[in-house]
């Protein structure tokens, strides 16, 4: 039996609901690997997954598969244990730029390998690299060295780890199969378990800003990925969290670093201060370390986690005392009228700071630093009209115009406080 | 927005079951005809559309697009009516060949573009070419001009209809993506309406031996036809027609020619004969001759129809009168008890003729002219212990072993006599 023919059996059996065997799902992303199986094929088994869904065990098997496609890594040559973090994506989420010393703060390592930003939320790696000298590629060595003196490391995932992921993410990309949510969490999975990290933290973004619009959908991308996470042995927990609304008061590269540093020395916005903690008292039980909640949140204060900060840039090329870029030109956006800020939409913000040039369209676009949009008030406070609401920044001022458009209708100013905000919705571990 | 923008938007909208627009429709196959919209953009909009359906006004403009891919052909210069026929394809299927003389015999014009078989049901070229010197392939004057002069022309499409359709079915046969009866509807009328034909009568096969194996299947799929047709302006009949048990007494080339003859002479098995007077009289009423059924089958016994037959395999090159070529080899397999034989089934002799060389696994492979499988009895008759029941017909005797794995319980030998054998089951036109 020819192997196209085989292809063909395997999408039929997904397309008709039969279920896929183990020894199916092993074949066909070796085959799409190495070329046997086609990119016409592979769309078609996508499509079929997108609308016929996968079972508990087809996920686990796919995501396994995946790994076996590239190399592991391996962290138990480390004194210290290992924890990590994922966000699916919001609008001024930098929260992995104070998390990840903080954490290390307490002892435990945090292998954060990230991405870069694509459409309209920002990259980790492209606020990292707003800070001069800072270097995103490490080779493995490095990276391992740096875990164990530092205790943090923030840097790209090398293109060993999950080559099949690689593949299939750039196919669904244009056949309309991103939104499968089997897909989406074997994708994100297969690389963090590759990457051979002992617990993980999932932050599950819900709301206009993020991938998932619907707490329901979000709930099942996380319920799915804490699932995969736990039967490959690596402790999972996520949170969902809120993205109707931008985290903390800037979004842009250098604006969310500086924003991050606020935090790291005890100050910052609320919102971001509290996602912080959050997820670093949930990371560090995860991990095995037990800190009180109020123990983690000290760190921001008295200068631990900022010392793991400047060690951990410095580590990597980068100058933690340089002044940031700062944009070449600013347009400010004033309030219509007095009373409270009701609503800011994550999403408009999100599209207006990455037409500002702060994100990308195409991933080899090149991004502004000092790009972006700040916010001078947040959701629940007070505002007078013709106060200014929101910085504009860029360094092409023909951007402006295109970012306003996009930011048309976003907020809304009423006359009663909403209700107070929650960042953290709801937790999802492997107990339920 | 680019082009690969726009193709996942309508990958996205069938998905989702928003439904397509008419201009998304008429972009998606031009830009896939000119390659813009790439292999596996179009395999993920395939399987979306088996799996959420296509409304009859997305089918009719899906046709009518792929019929503006290529050339259209126009018979109204000539001076008689046109009929032409279409069968999903059966297992010993030989009806084209006796049916085109006859229907020609009485002043409608048969203009039958046909193909080449794939798997277990033959092609009508294939049976054809089994008589020394004959040839598919003509020009389209020379086909006008048969037309013309005999009445009826058997022959290869041209490359130039409907290639959007060729494109089409090449990749729905690698991607799971066959079985879609809106794209099964718009394959076989886009062809059939950018021939031009002004009638077109189509044979619904059902059964074991035919493509759909149920009479609900069957029945959507001939609904879906004939209102193609019906929208398009040509006056189309579907007949639903058994095909549980092979046709006749043959399948294989040589073998059904010289079945065929056979009834053109007046005689040949009770099944072919009734099916053949049956589309002939519903072929000549949809061209606007109405004919009683008894003077149509008169043409069969009284030589008109074989004078259309031999003039027709004349103007194509073939001796009517040559000998057919037989087989090198013959093996023969017994009845294993006395009895009267209930069941004998379709898809398992059509895999056997297949096998032992009357059909091809890839579209490259030649045929056996003299290859096939002779039926000594059929259902309903009376069989004895020990007497042949099939003989099978090869030049390369190492594949009797295969023909004969294909054939372990093909037959069911019993006491009684099952009910009598209904060929037409159904009759869908566009009044219902």
């Amino acid at each position: 039996m020819s192997e196209a023919h085989d292809a063909v059996d395997i999408i039929r059996a997904k397309r008709d609901g039969t279920g896929l065997a183990d020894a199916q799902i092993d074949w066909v992303i070796d085959a799409y690997t190495r070329g046997a199986v086609a990119e016409e094929q592979m769309s078609a088994l996508a499509m079929a997954i997108l609308l016929n869904g996968m079972t508990r065990a087809e996920i686990s098997r796919w995501t396994a598969a995946m790994i076996a496609s590239g190399e592991r890594m391996d962290f138990s040559a480390l004194s210290r244990p290992t924890a990590d973090k994922h966000s699916t994506g919001g609008v001024g989420d930098k929260i992995t730029l104070p998390l990840a010393p903080l954490v290390a703060a307490f002892g435990v390592a945090v292998p954060q390998l990230s991405g870069r930003g694509l459409g309209h939320t920002g990259g980790t790696l492209d606020k990292l690299e707003a800070v001069p000298g800072w270097r995103a590629d490490l080779s493995n060595a490095a990276m391992m060295r740096q875990l164990g003196e530092v205790g943090a490391v923030i840097c790209a995932a090398g293109s060993g780890l999950a080559p099949a992921d690689k593949k299939l993410y750039a196919l669904r990309d244009v056949t309309g199969t991103v939104e499968a949510v089997p897909l989406i969490a074997s994708s994100i999975m297969s690389k963090k378990i590759a990457e051979g990290t002992g617990a993980l933290m999932l932050d599950v973004k819900v709301g206009s800003g993020a991938f998932m619009k619907t707490r329901e959908d979000a709930t099942e991308l996380a319920r799915t990925m804490v699932d995969l996470g736990t039967d490959a042995g690596v402790s999972t927990v996520a949170l969902l969290t809120d993205m109707s609304t931008p985290l903390g008061r800037t979004a842009g590269n250098a604006l969310e670093v500086r924003e991050s540093v606020e935090v790291l020395a005890g100050g910052g916005p609320e919102d971001v201060v509290e996602l912080t903690v959050a997820l670093a008292h949930e990371m560090l039980a995860a991990a095995g370390r037990e800190v009180a909640r109020d123990e983690v949140a000290a760190a921001l204060g008295d200068g631990r986690a900022m010392d793991v900060w400047r060690r951990m840039i410095a580590a990597q090329g980068g100058d933690p005392d340089a002044a940031l870029p700062v944009a070449r030109e600013r347009e400010v956006l004033t309030a219509e009228a007095d009373g409270v800020l009701t609503a800011m939409d994550a999403f408009a913000v999100g599209v207006a700071a990455w037409r500002l040039g702060a994100g990308r369209a195409r991933k080899e676009d090149p991004v502004q630093a000092g790009a972006g949009v700040e916010l001078h008030a947040v959701v629940g406070e007070p505002v007078r009209a013709g106060q200014p609401l929101l910085t504009l920044h860029t360094d092409t001022p023909e951007r402006f115009a295109r970012a306003r458009e996009a930011l048309a209708g976003a907020w809304s100013i009423g006359d009663q406080a909403p209700a107070r905000r929650t960042v953290v919705l709801d937790r999802i571990s492997a107990e339920g």
